[in-house]
């Protein structure tokens, strides 16, 4: 679990990153923000920091940043209660971000960090790009070496039923 | 009906507008930008400029333009085939956006254009600021002195079914 003052770091270089990428928040949101180290304790490698703009039962907002070549780790999005997993669209604001997915192996050299990492389909994303990812569909990410912001628009989000394939993430913590 | 010229200059316009927002647009997002003139022909007083960054069945994600006091009309969001109305959150992102929704009137001075406009608790967005609308909500905006970028979050769009206030107001182009 990571102390007060590793979270603390991690927003304050996730909040130069957002102002880099031209995206304004609020103080609330700036203190407020979520930083996810999945379980690992390794920032440097895993993590995420996380605004949810609104996440009502029908939609769901955030704004995500990734440290340079910091990963989001292999999930999929699946149902519960007779509704469909989420569906979610990342659009890249800075940076670069390399998403993979399920499909053909195009990844040359991907750099996933240590943990269990199954799918391979390489997509680039660099500002303004953006790649919609269906429910129950393995996909992890990666930023570039500058980092990067990427906005979400997805249905409602449901953090606590994501399937990490890597049975050692966790995503909430205890 | 704008003509060739007209919606040329507007996206022109709409596009300085992103770029001081820091909005990274592609080049097929910038070129068919949608001007919205709802049937006015009067682009200075009332309409809209649009990117749709993605809509399914289930996501919808916009990014939309006011010029300086321009306003987008008075309209709600009805329900179709079982389905509740469209539920959307404005995020400001540059400028300043009032937004008048039902409820008691708190507008000091609203200036709203030619038409009919009947809704004015004014709900103030500067950047990061947000707002959610419920379905079937009458609700109208208009741009501070410097005109307003704003992000929409929402479910479906279905811009055919929106109900306007005024009659005279038409959505799409015939």
């Amino acid at each position: 679990m990571l102390s007060k003052e590793e979270k603390a770091a991690a927003r304050a270089t996730a909040v130069r990153l957002y102002e880099k990428a031209g995206v304004v928040l609020t103080d609330s949101e700036k203190e407020n923000m979520e930083v996810a180290d999945f379980g690992q304790g390794d920032l440097k490698n895993t993590g995420l920091g996380i605004v949810t703009y609104v996440n009502t039962e029908r939609v769901c907002a955030k704004e995500m940043v990734l440290f340079p070549y910091q990963t989001c780790p292999e999930h999929r999005h699946i149902g519960a209660g007779g509704m469909p997993g989420k569906e979610e669209t990342f659009r890249c604001r800075y940076g670069l971000v390399r998403l993979y997915v399920e499909g053909e192996h195009t990844a040359v050299d991907p750099r996933s960090p240590a943990g269990v990492y199954t799918v391979f389909r390489e997509i680039v994303l660099r500002p303004g790009e953006q790649y919609t990812i269906y429910p129950d569909t393995k996909h992890w990410f990666q930023a570039g070496e500058d980092g990067a912001v990427i906005s979400e628009f997805s249905t409602k989000s449901t953090d606590e039923t994501d399937v990490f394939t890597d049975p050692s993430i966790k995503r909430m913590e205890a």
